[in-house]
């Protein structure tokens, strides 16, 4: 029987994006399936009961959710092109490393981005404090897997391609080379990456999407 | 050289034990070094920078935070009986259900026991239904690992015996035997087995912590 990979995503979602790089990476495969988060599918509904949340990866008929639960099954699953380190205190900072950009960074960027006035101000400071944090991680290294992507680069996806679009959107100066020098540097690599580059959505068109999803200026902002 | 394994954590707590229950389990000798959470070590802040949270577990040097960080790592590094199942879609599954009771499960409990009025009322619902849906995924096993103590009853010991004695505090009913007969169950069979058993700490001690740290009814959560 032929094997059945269908990833249930949203085109601009990162998190959706994060399946595609590691499948692409690792040569897998895949039908996708594009949801409407206003009008969500029966399937999506039927796989991720739970959270009712995009992505799903559906391998052979099993429904996996979450999307770094499900990088970790496709690194177990298809072996070439490993996407955590083999060593496992590696791995353990790996996990770590993602874990922290999903619930420190992640939160208090959107909230740097989509706040006002005192709120807006002091989430844009510790956005920046967690940014610091993050950008030590790399190191002497091009990205935080060393020499090639890993799991780490894959999860801050949010950071390397969505945060500049964000900021361009509220017009913030957050992310500057004089602030950042290596995760600006970092952030250059990533989009130039072939995989990463071949799987990213134009930046054109993720523009529009979040700018008419902008939220009415309520406060100062804008 | 020897062996060197030392957890920072403090015995009240579930994350902590979760790290002694998962050494043990694997037959591992550590060093247990109790923290002060109001007055934290200068080794708990050199080795947990970031969160500067218990549990720490330091292996020949080398720190790794974040309890389900740990476990995956003690699970990777002593192969002995295995805590996490051999086949990566079982694997992703037991990632997905300690993931909903670190996202969802615990701070809803949490909100149902230390909150107040029809915020508390708000969070018992939720609570329930959260809970109901972890109990459909005991099926018909003894434990969520099968017939053996795995990856997500380690994860659900909050349930298994913290939540018991946080609602003998605030006085609440919302674990019976009619509502939750699976879990009900899960919990005496959990709190029966021999390694969690000798790795829980005394009921009456924990009551007692807990009821000294027990919030005025006005108070909002510290």
């Amino acid at each position: 029987m032929a094997e059945q990979v269908k990833l249930f995503g949203v085109w601009a979602s990162p998190f959706t994006r994060r399946i595609e790089i590691a499948l692409k990476l690792k040569g897998v495969e895949y039908e996708f399936v594009e949801e409407d988060l206003v009008n969500k599918s029966d399937l999506l509904v039927k796989y991720n009961p739970i959270h009712k949340k995009v992505p799903v990866l559906l391998h052979n008929g099993n429904p996996i959710c979450e999307s770094v639960v499900i990088m970790e099954y496709i690194d177990e699953t298809w072996k070439g092109a490993p996407i955590l380190p083999r060593d496992p205190y590696e791995r353990a900072m790996a996990r770590f490393w993602a874990k922290f950009i999903d619930d420190k960074c992640v939160p208090a960027i959107w909230k740097a981005c989509w706040s006002n006035d005192e709120e807006q101000e002091n989430a844009i400071e510790e956005a920046c404090e967690l940014l610091k944090t993050l950008e030590a991680q790399l190191k002497g290294n091009k990205f935080f897997g060393g020499q090639t992507i890993g799991f780490v680069d894959i999860a801050a996806n949010t950071i390397g391609f969505w945060l500049g679009i964000l900021l361009e959107i509220v017009e913030l100066e957050l992310l500057t080379e004089e602030k950042f020098p290596k995760l600006c540097k970092w952030i250059d690599d990533y989009v130039n990456c072939s995989v990463i580059k071949e799987n990213l959505p134009p930046r054109d068109k993720l523009l529009a999407y979040f700018r008419a999803r902008q939220q009415p200026p309520t406060g100062s902002k804008d």
